[in-house]
């Protein structure tokens, strides 16, 4: 069975984009085409939608999924028009907050939503350019500046979970590769000792590193499975040693690495 | 007026979070105090949450305002039981889905949800790398692999736009900055020529340029007002002669440019 999914919006579309991909997630046994329409903000965009809604109905024999975040009420009555399923959701739970807060919301009053928000943007591009100064142990004279430190092996996932990390919650993460002569040494180095208690460890299946790593270099040493599996092993035997919480990246999403990360470790999210 | 805002969730709260925030934006007359808790995934866990929303329904002297995605029923049970206003995200829209799709969700059978799919990690993965390896004009021979390549002054916003489209779409956005060689030149350099329909300009206001240039390298001439207002009207005047799709960056957010963008281009997310 297939069904076409919209996410339909005046701004950018993430908040019915994200709702909706969770939801439909919970559908397992049907295919969806997911369309996500952002900055439908005029009576024109609006009509154009509702022939597009309306040809995927025809296409698919079943009537679109519409998760829409629209807050003008002109362009949400063309909508309505199409033929689909909506699920509104401005509209769904704006009623019952405005109850319970005992205020009208911007919603109400017909104005247009905004996510920029100036503080949080500096505070994250600030925490964009921390973790990309202090990616892959570049510099480590700044790591007092530093909510967290990921170590681990090369491609491990460090840099993508420090990116992540800084675009959606403004923490400043740095990373640290653990190499071979750290490891012959069977100890932390010692621009680490000293920040222990900012530490992270993320480890990784040898298999899935050897994949990764031979993407970069193909058949070389250092993406030979025997080199992955000793290095793994290694680092994993470190981080028992001395200590440092770690996680195995292999099954999740940088999503969810980071949500636990930040559980684990007790840090609070920067962005407001 | 304040109040305690939680966004509540069995596994990263990202959903939660995102449609807490937007729906709370919608009332800029009210203080939120924000706090996710993400993997409440067992009864003790529902418990110590129980008691810290009383607390916050305590401290502001009105309950708490809960928006949750918890799949698992008896830990929503408990959770039911605490002083707080719940939107509970999942049950107000599963069953209508179900209807409409005539299919069981996993929700309804209390399985959990995991956002984490292996396809699109690799994809994301890639996607960082490329906009990692291809910042700030560092190689131009990928360039026909890259889907966007956008072009603006140092320090104009590149760099985190380039990064968010990768992580948030699995874009291969590369970027290349547009120095005082290529103004006095007043054409594009040869590596863009080529890739004409991949370029998207990005400009900036010159006070807020300066601000962040200051940031990095103070008093210098590279962060003067002079100099940024030089480079920024040169650059939009190559834009204009060139036709290249530009958008000033000072009033949004890097969700708002991005999605705009992606609008304007036509391009497509590779993330599923």
């Amino acid at each position: 069975m297939k069904r076409t999914a919209f996410f339909i919006s005046d701004g950018t579309g993430i908040t019915a984009e994200t709702l909706g991909q969770s939801l439909l997630a919970q559908f397992e046994n049907i295919q969806f085409t997911k369309l996500t329409r952002p900055y439908i903000d005029s009576i024109d965009k609006a009509r154009a939608m509702v022939q597009q809604i309306d040809a995927a109905a025809e296409r698919d024999g079943a009537r679109p999924i519409i998760f829409d975040t629209i807050v003008n009420r002109d362009i949400r009555a063309i909508l309505d028009t199409a033929n689909g399923f909506m699920i509104d959701i401005f509209s769904t739970f704006l009623s019952p907050l405005e109850q319970e807060l005992s205020s009208h919301s911007s919603y109400s009053v017909g104005k247009s939503h905004s996510i920029g928000q100036h503080s949080n943007y500096m505070e994250r591009i600030e925490a964009v350019n921390f973790a990309l100064d202090n990616d892959d142990g570049a510099r480590t004279h700044y790591y007092d500046k530093a909510d967290l430190i990921l170590v681990g092996v090369s491609r491990c996932g460090k840099t993508p979970t420090c990116l992540y990390m800084a675009m959606q919650y403004g923490i400043r993460a740095a990373n640290y590769p653990l190499t071979e002569d750290d490891m012959e040494r069977l100890q932390l180095p010692d621009s680490l000792k000293k920040h222990r208690d900012k530490l992270f460890g993320l480890t990784i299946d040898p298999d899935r590193l050897t994949a990764i790593r031979h993407e970069r270099k193909p058949n070389s040493r250092y993406a030979s499975f025997a080199q992955c599996e000793f290095e793994v092993r290694e680092v994993e035997n470190l981080f028992r040693r001395e200590n440092i919480a770690f996680i195995n990246s292999t099954h999740f999403s940088v999503e969810e690495i980071s949500a636990k990360i930040l559980v684990e470790k007790g840090v609070e999210r920067r962005l407001k």
